[in-house]
C-alpha cells in the first residue's frame, strides 16, 4: 500500500520534494513506495499544469482541502514561510505526517507551537534540512562518533552564497522582518546550525554580530529605495554543550558563493572538513602513521558511504542535490512506515532554529544568549 | 501519449536508464512523458523484483518478447556488450528505437553492423555517452565554437579508473579478449574519445600504445593465476581532421581514480580544463584583460548553463551522475517525438568506437592508423 | 658606504633575517647593500659558529656590546618576545634603526613603551609581519584600493596552525601567562590582524572568545600535569571604521594546519580569497561579464606583481617564506637610505597589537571592547 | 677555504646561480662556503653593474678570462645554449669543475662531445635541472625506493608553458632549428624527462608526435611573417627499461600553464601526483587501511622532508624556485668537497637530453626510436 504524497507549493522545494519521492523506492528498493496523490497551487492552471509535469493524480487550489485528504498521508509544505504555522497545524489536526521546508516558520514562537503541536498529537514529521543527509556528511559523523580525530573540541562553520550580493538587487518583501522574518540566518544559517547540531552536538550559548551590508535597495516600481530590515551576514561565538567552542557565519551577500556550506571539525587527533560545493568529498587529517606522510586526504563518496551505492554502485560517479533530497525524503517513508522517528523531526528542527534566533537576540541586544 | 519504455537488464545501467526515464517529464516539463512499460531480466524473480522496485508495469524473462512488445516504443539495452548487437539488430528489425549502452558491440564488426542496420531502418537511435550531456561540458563545447580561447591547437585527455589496480583483483572473463574484447579502452576510452568528438571534432589518424599492468589474475576458482588478454592501459597521440593534435590515456589500473575523465582544450587565444570528479566545475583561462589578473576561472554550472535549471533554479546546487543519465534520456525522447535525430546515434557512436579499435590497431601493429 | 646589521637571536627568525639581509640587494638591485656585521647569540661558541655560517663580520654574547656598536645600524630582535622590550629601548637609545620580530612584547604597555620611545627619538623602525609583504598580497590591496571588488564590506580570516594540536605535548614556559603572554593570539592571530589592517583599515571594536583546548600538558620532567594559562584558540566579531564587520580567528590546535592565514575580503561587487599554504595564488571574483562564465579566478603571481620579478623573471615559479622576508627587509634599507618610514613600524605593529590584546579583553570579560 | 665561483651570464639563470651560491653555506650549514669571484658578461659595463649587486670580487667581459682565472673553482654557464659546448669545453680544458644550465647543448653530438670531455678530464659537473631538487621530489623519489605504491608500473608527464602561446608573439631566433635547436622539447621537456628519470629510471624507447602551432610569427622589424622551424608541442608514449610504460608531453603554447610541470607515478599499490605550480605539496593515494578511508592525501612539505629543515624549522611555510636552485649549488658544493659525483653530471644530463631528441626523431620518421 503506497504512502501517498500531498504536496503544497511547487517551487524550487516543491519541485523537489515531488522528485525525491517519486523515485525513493526505485532508488532505495527497500522503502515503501510513495504516490504522488495532490498538489496544491496556485493559480488552479498552475496546480494543473505541475501536477501534470511532476505525475501527481490531481490537483488542487485549496490547500485545506488536500490538507483532508484521505489519499494524503504525508503533508508536504514548501510555501513560503510565514504560511507554514497554519498549513502545518492543520494537516497534524487532521492526522496527516508533515514534511516542511526549513525553517519551521518565521518566528520561534510559531514554530513552538508548531513542534508543541506535533509532540501532543504524535505526528510524524520532518524538516528539509537536506544538506545533513549527504553520505559524506554522514560519514563525517560516524568517523566523529568513532574516535577517529579524537575529542572534538571546536567547530568552524560558513554558509554564504551571492543572491543579494548586488546592491542594485531589487527590494522585495524578504527584506522586511515582518514578512521575511530574518534574514540571511533563516535563509542559510540555519543549514549550518543543522550541521553543526549533528556533528557537535547541542549549542549552550551563543554570543553574535549581525550586519545589513546593504542598507537600501532600489524597489521595483521605481519610486526610490526601500529599506532592508534583516541582516546580510551574521556571525556568532558559540559554545557547545560538549564544552567545545565554535564559530558560525552567514552571508548572502557573498559574491563568487553559491551554496557554500562549509565546516571543520578539530579534534584532539585530527580534523574533517567539508565544502558544500564539493558535496561528494570529506577531507580527513589525521595524526596517525609518519609524519613525513600526514596531510589531508580528500575521500570520494562511493558505495562505502551509503547509501550512496543506492544511486550508483561505483564510486566518485557524484551525487547531486537532488539525490540528497530523495535521502531525506527515504528517511520520512521509511519512519512513518516503522513508526519510528524521522530526523530532524520538529522538535529536532525547533532546537537549530532556537540557535538562529538566539543568534539574532545576541546581535540585538549585544550580549551572550544561553540556550 | 506516453512513450513506452523496454529496458533489458537491470545492474547499474540498467536502473540508471529506468530512473532517468522516471523522471525526465517531471524534471524537464516539455518533454513526452515516458511510460515504464516492460523489464527484462533473468531469472524471472529477479526481473519481477527490479520491475517492481522500479515501477515497470510488468516483467519478462524474454528479452524477445520484450522487443515486440507493442507497448515499447524504445528498446534500452544495458547487457553485457556482447549482447548488444543481437538485441539491437531485433529492436530495429521489430521498428523500435533503440538506446544502447556503449560500446556497441564487442568488435568494430559489429559495430557497424549496428549502425548500418539502424540507418537502413531509419530507426532513431542513441548510445549511452552520457557524460558529454554534462552542462559544464556543453558548456566548454558552445565557448569554443563561439572562438572563446581562439582556434583549439590540442586536446588532452585521461579517463581512469582504478577497479582493476589491485594485482589480486580476481581474473574474470573481463580479462578476455574473446568475451570481453578490449581493456581499458571499451570500458573508459571510448567516453573520452566521445569528448574529444564533441570539444575537437573527428580524429584523422592514431599512434598508440597499450599496456598489460598486471600479466595475470588469480583465478577465482584459486586454480592459480589466469592470462589477462586486453590492456590495462592505452595512450594514443592524435590528429585531428581540423590540424589540431593532442593525446589521449585511459587506465583501469590507476590507484586514487574513481572516474577521473579529464580533459583540456588548448586554444589560440584560451584553455579549458575539465575534471569529471567535480563535474559541476569547468576552468576557463582567457587571454584577456591586465595580465595581472589573468587565472584560470572555476565557473560553478548553474541556471545559466542549461539544462541545469530544469534540476534546480539555484547554482552551484551540483548535479550528479543520475542527472546525466536524465539529461540523456530527454535528448532522446525529445529526438523521437520530433523525429529528428539524437546525438549520438549509432553512427556517431561508431565514429568514436573506431577510434578505440584503431589505437588498439596501432598499438599491436606499432604503426600510425589512420581512420 | 653598506648599512651594517648586528642580530640579536638566531633561531627561526634570527636565520631567516640573516638570509634576508644577505641578499636583498643581490636581488632587488635598487637598494642600499647590507653589511652583516655583529651576531650575537650565547653561549659564545654558538655565537661564533652562527656567525661564520650566516657571513656575519664578528660574533659576541653580550648584546649591550652588539647594541653600542658603530657598525650596526639596524638591531635585529629575534629573541624571545619578554626581552623585546629591552633591547629596543637600549638600541633606539643607541641611536639605531630596530627591526624587531612579532609581537613587539608580551605586554601591550610594553608596546605602547616601545612605540613611545621610538617616536620620541625618531628612530627607524620595522616589524617582522612579513606576510603582507607578500606580492599576492599587496596586489590584492591594490585592486581593493582600485575599487576592484566594489566597497569592502565583510572579511573572514584565519590563521591556524597544528603545533599544539597534541594533547601530549609537552608543557613549556609558553603555557604561562607571564613569561608567554598571549597564546595563539601573541604567535598567529596578530600577523592575521596584520592583514586585516593592511585590506580593511583599522577595527574599532572587537567581541571575542577564546578557549583553552587543553587545560594541561604532560612536565617535561615527568611529574605530573602543568596548567596551561593561554588560549589555544580565539575568535572575534569585528566592527571596522569603515562600517565593515569580519570575524578574525586563531588556532594553535588545528591538526593538519602548517601555516594557514587564510582570508576573504567581500566587496559589493566582487570577492578576494587568499591561503598562505598556497601563498603564490590569489582568487579574484568580479560580477564581470557574462554570468555563464563567472567564477573565481585563480591569479599565480608573476612580474606583473612586483617585486616577483626581482626574484624571478617567469611568471608561476613560486617565491618561498624567505623571499617574503627578503622584501620586508629590502622595505627597511630602503626606508633608511631615503630616511622615509617602513611598514608597519612600532607605531603600526602597536595597532595591530592592540588588537590581539582587545580580543583577549574582551573573551575575558564577556563586553565588546573598543579600540 | 672558499670555493671560487665564476659565473659567465646574468640572465635568469645566471641571477639564479648568483643567487644560490651566495646563501648555500649560511642556509645549509655543513657546505663549503663558495666566494663569488668573477663575473663575465657584455658589455662590460653590464658586467660591472652585476658584478656590483650581486657580490662578486671583479668582472669581465671576456669568458675566456674567467675560465683561466686562478681563482674559479666552477664555472657556472648561464648562457644561450648554442654557447655551452664551447665554454664547457674550455673549463674542462682548464681543469675546472663546470655547472652548465640546461639542455647541455644545442645538439645531441655537441652534448656528447662535453659528456665525453668532462669524463676523460674527470671533472665535476652538474646540469642545472633544478626541479628535481624538490624536498617534495625526492621524498616521492624515496617513498617510491621503499616500495610505498608497489612496483611503478606507468607514468605521466607534462611541462607546459604559454610563453609562446599568443600567436602574435613575435618570430625571434628562438623559433630556428639552426640557433635553437629543439623547440619546447630542449625548454621544457628535458626538465620533465629529469623527473621521469630520476622517479621511473631509464626510457629505452619512445614513439613520438610534435607540432607547430603557429606555422609563422610575426617579423620585428614589420616586414611580414617568419616560419617557425621548431615544435610548439610534443608528446611521446615511452617504455621504460623497468616494463613501465608512459606518456611524457610538453607545449609552449598552453594559455595558463605558467609552471606546469605534473606528473603522476602509478603503481600497483598507489599513486603519487605532484604539480609544480604548487611545489611544495605531493598527493599520495596508498590502498592501505579502510575503503571508507582511502583519497588522496596531499602532504605539505615541511622539516620531514629534507632539506626543507634547512630553510625554515616551520612546515608548511613554503619554499621558492629559489630554494631549489640553492639545493642544486649545495649538492655541488658538497660533491666538489667531497670529491663524490654530484647528480646529473654531463653524463646523466646526456642521458636526458638523448631522449628529447629522441622524441624529435620519432616525430619526423615516424617510427619507435629506440635509446
Amino acid at each position: 500500500m503506497a504512502i501517498g504524497i500531498g504536496l503544497i507549493g511547487t517551487g524550487f522545494m516543491g519541485k523537489a520534494h515531488a522528485l525525491a519521492y517519486r523515485s525513493a523506492r526505485a532508488i532505495m528498493a527497500d522503502v515503501p513506495e510513495a504516490r504522488l496523490s495532490v498538489l496544491c497551487d496556485m493559480p488552479m492552471d498552475r496546480a494543473d499544469a505541475m501536477a501534470s509535469q511532476l505525475g501527481f493524480d490531481r490537483a488542487t487550489d485549496d490547500w485545506t482541502a488536500l490538507v483532508a485528504d484521505p489519499d494524503v498521508d504525508i503533508v508536504c509544505i514548501t510555501t513560503p514561510n510565514g504560511l507554514h504555522r497554519e498549513m502545518a497545524l492543520a494537516a497534524i489536526a487532521a492526522g496527516k505526517n508533515v514534511h516542511c521546508e526549513k525553517p519551521l516558520a518565521l518566528s520561534l514562537e510559531d514554530a513552538e507551537v508548531m513542534a508543541a503541536a506535533a509532540r501532543e498529537a504524535g505526528s510524524s514529521t520532518l524538516v528539509g534540512y537536506n544538506y545533513i543527509h549527504n553520505p559524506a556528511v554522514t560519514h563525517a559523523q560516524r568517523l566523529i562518533a568513532d574516535g577517529r580525530i579524537g575529542r572534538p573540541v571546536h567547530f568552524r562553520g560558513w554558509v554564504d552564497e551571492d543572491y543579494q550580493a548586488d546592491p542594485e538587487f531589487a527590494w522585495t518583501w524578504r527584506s522586511t522582518r515582518s514578512e521575511a522574518g530574518l534574514g540571511a540566518l533563516g535563509d542559510l544559517g540555519c543549514h549550518l546550525v543543522s550541521m553543526s547540531h549533528l556533528l557537535m552536538g547541542p549549542i549552550e550559548s551563543v554570543l553574535a554580530d549581525t550586519q545589513i551590508a546593504h542598507a537600501t535597495r532600489p524597489l521595483p516600481d521605481g519610486s526610490g529605495r526601500g529599506t532592508v530590515e534583516n541582516e546580510d551576514t551574521a556571525s556568532a561565538l558559540v559554545r557547545y554543550a560538549s564544552g567545545a567552542q565554535g564559530t558560525l557565519c552567514t552571508s548572502r551577500s557573498a559574491w563568487g558563493r553559491k551554496n557554500k556550506l562549509d565546516w571543520e571539525v578539530h579534534g584532539t587527533r585530527g580534523m574533517i572538513t567539508f565544502s558544500q560545493e564539493r558535496l561528494n568529498e570529506l577531507r580527513l587529517y589525521v595524526n596517525d602513521g609518519p609524519k613525513a606522510e600526514q596531510g589531508f586526504c580528500t575521500i570520494l563518496t562511493g558505495p562505502d558511504h551509503p547509501p550512496y551505492g543506492a544511486f550508483c554502485p561505483a564510486p566518485g560517479h557524484q551525487l547531486g542535490f537532488g539525490d540528497l533530497k530523495t535521502i531525506e525524503a527515504t528517511a520520512f517513508l521509511r519512519a512513518i512506515s516503522t513508526e519510528t522517528s524521522a530526523y530532524p523531526d520538529f522538535t529536532d528542527a525547533l532546537a537549530f532554529e532556537q540557535v538562529i534566533h538566539a543568534i539574532d537576540t545576541s546581535a540585538r541586544e549585544g550580549r551572550r544568549v544561553s540556550l
